[in-house]
């Protein structure tokens, strides 16, 4: 078997980012941290940890963190069938991956509802938040992809409404004869980054075309509307962020009954299942309450 | 001199992350976008883009992407001497890099002061911003490094208040007999990412000591305040987002009285000085409208 001593210490560098804060979470002195990622990384005959700052893994390095935390799992589901073993060292921490306008909207409220446990929230795009559960860096994500993930489980939360918006002075400017294929393709548009397509596939669905048009690049669901209220560009906001926006007249959207309904999926890892039963349970309620109904 | 009709297909599809929207931008068919970049890696020998969704850059074809963006600056700049010169092509892109508490406050305002450009943010720690910037990746930064990176010229800007703020139920819960040493060791914190370092510095400078403790992972402005009203943790929020719940007892400071100032820069290179100029002022009426003084 692997020397998990070792391991627990090179999984607290690259968590936490440095060999001083990992030697205070495992109660040791960063020197003895240091003697042992060394001595792991002479075993293995490769570089384990980038020295910097922060302290990041190497991909071998990452790849040993995972199954540090694969075994931690293992071992807290273990400890539910044998309640006699004692538990040592922090709350399991659960890593998952999560659209950011799902966290900006309804999933902190089930976070808060899931029993005590520390979350690791990586943030990707729905259409891609299934590859972290794909290359096993995550045990559940919120996605875009109905199809399970091997070993997982998928269950339908239902969609996430999102609106065309921009601020009536910008539509003043932009679409003063109306929002057509060649305004479209002449106002300023918002794009979270290089994997968003929800500007597009909205253009699409009511224009029947893709439209090329200048662009913000903006990777903040917050600042995305702060941009839209501001009068820079019009993006797909979703509905329960600016519902009271559009009902004060803040922000208009570009064409009436007109929404974009996004289905999300909750797809979590089966060898997990006992680990994540309270989480999936508060986050299948959320959702239940908060998304609508599947198009 | 490289030829540049190619550059420009090459970086328009590591730009939109795909052939055909890289082909829309340009007004070209997909196959020609295709054509011109394979032309260009027969003649460097080498990949310059990862084929798949989104498509990417390899190292070479960022650094060539980079190039052409540099270029593109320069003729801009050109533009103001040479009014004569022709525009061709869309707007200017400018690519900033920007601590995601400065975007979630104050920095949408500053873009929506600026003339008329095209943004592209990238988000990064205060502590990091700066290597964007030293990397020749971005055009200005909002960074804690107040020493001007090589080229370029460094202006403060204010320092932003931060709050170690918690919800009063998880006061009562982790704190009954106040805030100390042995208390926040087993309070969970929030932490946006291994590279924040404000709730270790808080605890250093109001009670002398780092102090490990359990953590939530959680890279989000919004969600950081969220999960602060909901219980999850205490964390240090901006003082401008959290000042109405502390006003109406949503939130709670965790000591009275104990801010944490942090200062920011204005970095910009002096090579697009031009450019940035419209910019630069705005970032500075707006700092200077809503920083508090440096510490």
């Amino acid at each position: 078997m692997l020397d998990y001593a070792l391991l627990a210490a090179l999984a607290a560098v690259i968590r936490t980012g440095s060999f001083e804060r990992a030697a205070q979470q495992l109660h040791v002195t960063p020197s003895a941290v240091s003697q042992r990622v060394k001595l792991l990384e002479e075993r293995l005959g490769t570089v384990l940890v980038v020295r910097g700052s922060p302290c990041t893994g190497t991909p071998a390095g990452q790849r040993l963190c995972q199954h540090v935390e694969q075994v931690s799992l293992l071992e807290s589901e273990l400890r539910h069938e044998l309640p006699g073993i004692q538990h040592s060292g922090p709350p399991v921490t659960v890593r998952l991956a999560v659209n950011a306008d799902s966290l900006a909207t309804w999933f902190v409220d089930a976070m808060a509802e899931a029993p005590d446990c520390l979350f690791d929230l990586v943030l990707d795009d729905q259409e891609h938040s299934a590859d972290w559960l794909r290359r096993g860096e995550v045990l559940a994500a919120v996605t875009a992809s109905a199809k399970p993930v091997q070993g997982c489980d998928s269950t339908p939360l239902g969609a996430l409404r999102y609106v065309a918006t921009a601020s009536p002075a910008f539509v003043r400017r932009y679409f003063p004869e109306g929002v057509d294929t060649t305004s479209l393709a002449r106002a300023p548009r918002l794009t979270f980054n290089s994997k968003d397509r929800l500007q597009a596939l909205w253009t699409e669905r009511a224009f029947g075309a893709e439209i090329a048009s200048p662009t913000h690049w903006l990777p903040s669901s917050q600042a995305f509307i702060d941009a839209a209220l501001a009068g820079l560009g019009w993006g797909m906001n979703p509905e329960m962020l600016v519902a009271g926006h559009l009902r004060d007249g803040r922000l208009v959207a570009l064409v009436p009954d007109q929404p974009l309904d996004v289905p999300l999926f909750w797809q979590r890892s089966r060898i997990a299942s006992r680990t994540l039963a309270g989480i999936t349970r508060a986050v299948l309620r959320k959702a239940g309450a908060t998304l609508h109904q599947m198009p």
